[in-house]
């Protein structure tokens, strides 16, 4: 029987699940909820006891976002950021499979530095490295760079391809077999396999090679988040796992559909771009449990701190408004995305057409998860609404989001895992060890390589 | 007898000794010696197990060099780089009292980017983070960079002053008790004491505040490797740690009692700016075997690499010029520091000056620890160089350099440390759990805090 239900696991098509780390939790009020501990905010143990949490439920990667700048207002929320590099590399020793997925930005970091910092986490961590590449567009954060102003969607959006381009390059630019090391003849490294990339952009100008031999993946995990028309292309060419956030299964399938086919129209195999919607579950068992949980977050929102929150992602500043008061469609009329997070601001924009919040409604709705789906129900349900969108090509899997830590994901791992895994659309155990291998993503070969000159 | 051992230890001056990791170690054959397993130089096991090495003989701390860049011949010999700061993360989950010192360049980060990094570092170590400042010349790295030159030795350090005024502020924007994460009240920051730096130089405009909060000792330890004029200077304003490499006692007494001068002159307390040479030792239990050992290493090195090495230091090629040849101090006369280390440049030519050596000689010498300090000899005579560089006034410790690993260290930790401590030289065990502490320098206090304000 055990046999029968790992035969049909291998057989169906598997769920990518991930735990997505966000200090405090993804409920804003999540670090205030009983047994949050948020003494241990900045406490590493704290991180690699949850990431072996995870991989004890054999998810498929932890996930930390990032930004290079303090955005959010802190004096309300547990918003400070942990860099994602350093606190990977520290996770990766505490654990042994699981994948270790950093965002950095391509509009402020150089491209040989942020090689290097991915090049050696996925040495340390035995090829398990993946990264969540942005292209930040915070005035915030170009105030911390010296930039007048931030570059516009367009340029960032050029920068970034040309980004990636190079650190591939760097990436490729020792081929696998280039290091010898035999003590013997002497010869460390065959540097005729060795290649200065000699990479000379309109932004960039890189020589190369890399400082370090080829990474056990070849290449990090290409993974992104950008929802707009160029962040999209850019995703459709170049991501291997794209989270987004939706909140209807409909909008999801209709963003699922349009990545499949521009990556298909551009040559690639569709099954390697894994499409992952954000998910915040509030479990309970049974359903009234759920809403009290639910309703126990809500009571902890501070309204100051929500509405600077919706202020970031619209533009609109609805201080003063009352919280009873129905928020009009007409309030974003002559705001826009132009300086925003283009996909966040419409999503809070299909809120208020689809719903017609008052504004207490909109602040809980965007508390949960920052506009995330958010689930609230039994374990069997939240399976359900999983094998839903899977089922029904709106996701490949999930980027799960906890209101709160650690028991809000204990909960899920333990309640809910075992339901997917029951239903075949889970794994019982790793089959691999690098993250590739759990997103079932071929390791790319070097472009400098023979083989690969050979055929070009 | 063991209590007045320790009372005497107290009492007394204690060492500094770090435990400097270099893949394959010091001597550039290093990774060639029967028991170097040159198949663990990117199997971070092998590195934390070196790191549990030193911490359990309680050495102050691990060092990583770092240059953004292949520079060295890397067909011969194992110099390749491993980024620190990921390095060091992973250390850190693996250690607990051992500190943590990693390189990164003035010239080619952004300030907001590595006062992050390192603020993590200290974050998840628990406070054993220290930073070695360079300001690194090569055109290998600027080529990587985008940069048509390598900015001059002025202008280097004049950025790097700005750069560490930056970093500094970043890493004293968030006040001590700037985190309150009161889950009662609702307060996760008092945002009256986080202080956007607002910086606006001329090199840097960083608005700041860092998005993390202030870290366990307050800022990374400072370390600086510079000897030029412009190094010295800058090191003894800021360095809190210098490393140095000195091939004489006499020359590194005069180099100790400048810094230590010039460090008192700007009013800084000159125990607090530890002066810690390179020593690279080759030991055997009689003078014979450590003779034997040091031959062996002499006997794997592969001259063409050698004069590669030669060549980047001194801007001198010595191809052709037979091995058995004296090297004339007027080879050296149309070459010059300008775009050199200039440190490296001088070291080799009083070498030269000093002992007339064979081309043979020469590399010979330089191989072992790229012109640190080299010791042959029996656990005591290694000591007693160690006790009298140390009593003279030419060091405050070492960077121990092994010649190879696992064993080059282990040698030192287990023949060498326990006669120093014998001696009441080194201590027993630690009595603090930050690097500051076992270096014996103050946390400093944030600039931006409320005491600090008033008294300016």
């Amino acid at each position: 029987m055990a046999l029968a239900s790992t035969q049909a696991a291998q057989a169906r098509r598997q769920l990518v699940l991930n735990l997505f780390i966000y200090p405090g939790g993804h409920h804003e009020a999540g670090w205030r909820y009983p047994g949050a501990r948020p003494e241990r905010l900045l406490d590493i143990t704290f991180y690699q006891d949850l990431a072996r949490s995870a991989e004890a439920a054999k998810l498929d990667a932890v996930f930390f976002a990032d930004g290079p700048a303090q955005v959010d207002n802190i004096r309300y929320a547990s918003r400070f950021r942990l860099e994602p590099l350093t606190w990977l590399s520290a996770i990766a020793a505490a654990t042994t499979h699981i994948g270790l997925i950093g965002t950095a930005s391509t509009t402020y970091y150089e491209p040989y530095n942020l090689a290097r910092l991915y090049a050696s986490l996925d040495h340390l961590s035995g090829g398990r490295a993946g990264w969540n590449i942005v292209t930040t567009a915070v005035p915030q954060a170009s105030a911390n760079f010296g930039l007048a102003e931030t570059p516009s969607h367009a340029e960032r959006y050029a920068r970034a391809a040309e980004f990636v381009d190079v650190v591939t390059k760097l990436w490729d630019s020792w081929e696998d077999d280039a290091l010898v090391a035999d003590p013997v003849s002497g010869l460390f490294a065959d540097d005729s396999k060795i290649h200065p990339i000699e990479h000379v952009g309109r932004h960039y100008r890189v020589k190369g090679a890399l400082n370090t031999p080829r990474i056990p993946q070849g290449r990090p995990v290409y993974v992104q988040a950008g929802s707009s028309d160029d962040g999209r292309s850019f995703a459709a060419r170049y991501a291997e796992a794209i989270f987004t956030a939706h909140q209807t299964v409909e909008s999801a399938k209709a963003f699922y559909a349009d990545i499949k086919k521009q990556a298909a129209g551009l040559g690639r195999n569709p099954d390697h771009v894994k499409i992952l919607p954000g998910i915040s579950p509030y479990i309970g068992s049974t359903e009234a449990e759920a809403r009290q949980l639910h309703e126990a977050f809500s009571d902890l929102i501070q309204p100051e701190y929500s509405i600077s929150q919706l202020k970031q992602i619209t533009g609109v500043d609805f201080s003063g408004h009352p919280l009873n008061g129905v928020v009009e469609l007409d309030a974003f009329k002559d705001a826009g995305p132009a300086k925003l997070v283009a996909s966040r601001f419409q999503l809070v924009v299909d809120i208020v057409r689809r719903e017609k919040p008052t504004l207490r409604q909109l602040i809980d709705r965007l508390a949960g998860a920052r506009g995330h789906y958010v689930v609230v129900g039994t374990p069997e349900k939240i399976a359900d609404e999983i094998q839903h969108w899977f089922e029904s090509g709106a996701a490949d899997g999930f980027n799960v989001m906890p209101p709160w830590y650690a028991a809000g994901f204990d909960l899920f791992a333990s309640q809910v895992v075992p339901i997917l895994r029951k239903r075949g659309l889970f794994r019982e155990d790793y089959t691999g060890r690098t993250l590739r291998e759990h997103y079932g993503l071929p390791r790319p070969q070097s472009q400098f390589a023979e083989a690969a000159r050979a055929t070009a």
